[in-house]
């Protein structure tokens, strides 16, 4: 219910530049639509803080943060000055995780005036949900035989009933919701022997309960290739922490919208937070000259007011996105886009629209 | 040097279909080129042998096929029958360790004749190295808590410092005989925190040896997506077992030829015998009706020739696969090709060439 408290973090390089542009368009939206929005901006979760502090994060970050409805973030990390894996696993992930948003999920569409790579991509709109907790992203492992030619190096994939279970009811649930009622599981339990199968079993375990929902299952490898041979047969995709980080990005690249997708990391129970962001990265190399496109973060601040229980300032930021989008003037699109407008000049052209 | 001692393995499915074909295509070389093939028929590693004998392989079965100079495989797998982490890591999987085969090469080419799914792929022609003895594929770990809530998988991934300096060498050399010399490594090490720094690690410590190869990184994810967005780009791309699965299939899908590509499993020292088949599986779905497409498995054969010393036969079965593709006449193609030749018609249409 408004005020609604959203934390604003916009990270490193051009999450600086864009995150300003999405709060412009959240306050116009809570204008036009009459509700209101206490936003708090941060500077943490980015490679400057890290610099500063040696750390990503300030100690009290788990109750500054759990006080907010939302987080709405820009993209971390810089590896030239902070190795991703400490960048990453100091901030984004940890949210992840120390939140519980269990949930990312990424739509992979079709956008009017944005030609994609394929020739015949058909109508292209389906969900990517991915489990964003468990899985190959873990921590646990090590090396041994440091510095010797029998050195190695060994790390735990780590799936749970419940981590499994919860993923797959979102992803059930969604799919029961949509006309298709279609849903696809990404596997590999041809060659990854334990923790697939495991998750195959859970997968037949649910469709039980969801008699009117079409399931099928393929290997990732195989499943990749079905992403680009007929993207438009998806429906609702659900895959593993890693299988879904991949499908997320391979799909949105088919529709040829990667750089204006959205992702949320969704906790659905509503008991912590969930944080929404731009699928594309910090993109330190074009930092600082303002060309950056900002509809990735548009979107992000979409899905986040959907979340919010604000579904049409939701619909309306997709609407006018697609307006500028649709008519294609050089001077309202970023160089992404083939135009020259600056990042500043394309969020102008949104907020008319709204 | 000839004679070549070749066990002839069909498998599975469409692997009894395709492989026939290959055989015969083998034996017009032989014929044309003057050297001899020493053909033996095996009927294990299939289903029907483990049905028949409640295992996927005879006990001798190192020693039988160690004889061999080569391995010429079809497809195996029928997960309606037997769960496809049995037959495989029951067969092939335990080839590649067995046999080290610590290569697994596949390359991702625009074939004329068939179109693939983009609208400006430009030239692709680039390899996919793919390490194919450890990583991902482990059958190390279990599960805890059975059939309670708190039920929970966990599979260990290893990576050794030789079995990366193998491979990486092996993708160095080839990148350093082509003539962009560029190399492509897929990571994974903002997410996957242990394995693939490690991996990153030898990457950059083996690049040192080759100052005058090219090295990019990239992430799965972005590689993926790169994959669709500018295929013509790549020259040799390398990754861990999962990683080069899944690039293997993609590679091929974008250029449209998944179905025509062949893999090799190659044990570069000598030592043990290497293994070609077609990337396609064994389609249990379609088999028995004589309408697969037997080019996938005519490649492998093409491989096969060309690791065994044979170069100017290996071209020849590409020449006479590219010119009945190229010249396009229904009754020559199967359907996939949008033809309505049988199997053997396609088969026909190659020896001919030959
Ligand atoms: C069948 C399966 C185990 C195998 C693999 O993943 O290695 C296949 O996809 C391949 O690429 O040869
Ligand atoms: C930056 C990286 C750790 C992250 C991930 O793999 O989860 C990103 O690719 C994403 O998909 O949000």
């Amino acid at each position: 219910k408004s005020p609604y408290k959203i934390a604003v973090i916009p990270g490193d390089g051009i999450g600086k530049e864009v995150v300003p542009v999405g709060v412009r368009i959240l306050q116009a939206c809570a204008k036009k639509y009459g509700f209101e929005v206490q936003l708090e901006h941060f500077d943490f979760a980015s490679c400057d803080y890290y610099e500063r502090h040696a750390k990503m994060l300030p100690d009290d970050w788990v109750e500054v943060l759990s006080r907010f409805d939302a987080l709405f973030f820009g993209a971390v990390g810089d590896p030239k000055r902070v190795p991703d894996h400490i960048s990453l696993w100091g901030s984004l992930l940890l949210f992840r995780r120390q939140f519980d948003q269990y949930v990312n999920l990424r739509p992979a569409r079709s956008v009017a005036g944005v030609p994609g790579p394929l020739r015949n991509p058909g109508k292209i709109d389906f969900w990517i949900v991915r489990e964003n907790t468990e899985g190959e992203y873990t921590e646990l492992g090590g090396k041994i035989f440091h510095g010797t030619q029998r050195e190695m190096v060994v790390q735990e994939t780590v799936m749970t009933r419940v981590g499994i279970d919860r993923i797959l009811e979102y992803a059930f649930d969604l799919a029961q919701s949509r006309p298709a009622k279609q849903l696809t599981s990404a596997t590999k339990s041809n060659g990854i022997s334990i923790t697939m199968p495991y998750w195959d079993q859970r997968v037949a375990e649910m469709s039980k309960r969801y008699p009117d929902v079409k399931v099928e299952s393929y290997h990732i490898d195989i499943l990749c290739a079905h992403f680009v041979q007929k993207p438009s047969s998806f429906d609702v995709v659900v895959g593993s922490n890693l299988f879904g980080d991949i499908l997320s990005d391979l799909g949105p690249a088919v529709t040829g919208s990667l750089g204006l997708a959205a992702s949320g990391n969704i906790n659905p129970t509503g008991k912590w937070p969930s944080l929404f962001e731009p699928v594309h990265g910090s993109a330190p190399d074009i930092m600082g000259q303002n060309i950056a496109n900002p509809i990735g973060q548009l979107e992000a601040g979409s899905m986040m007011l959907r979340h919010l229980g604000q579904p049409q300032a939701a619909d309306d930021i997709i609407l006018a996105v697609n307006a500028v989008l649709g008519r294609g003037k050089p001077d309202e699109l970023t160089r992404d886009l083939g135009g020259q407008a600056s990042t500043t000049q394309l969020g102008d052209a949104i907020e008319r629209e709204i």
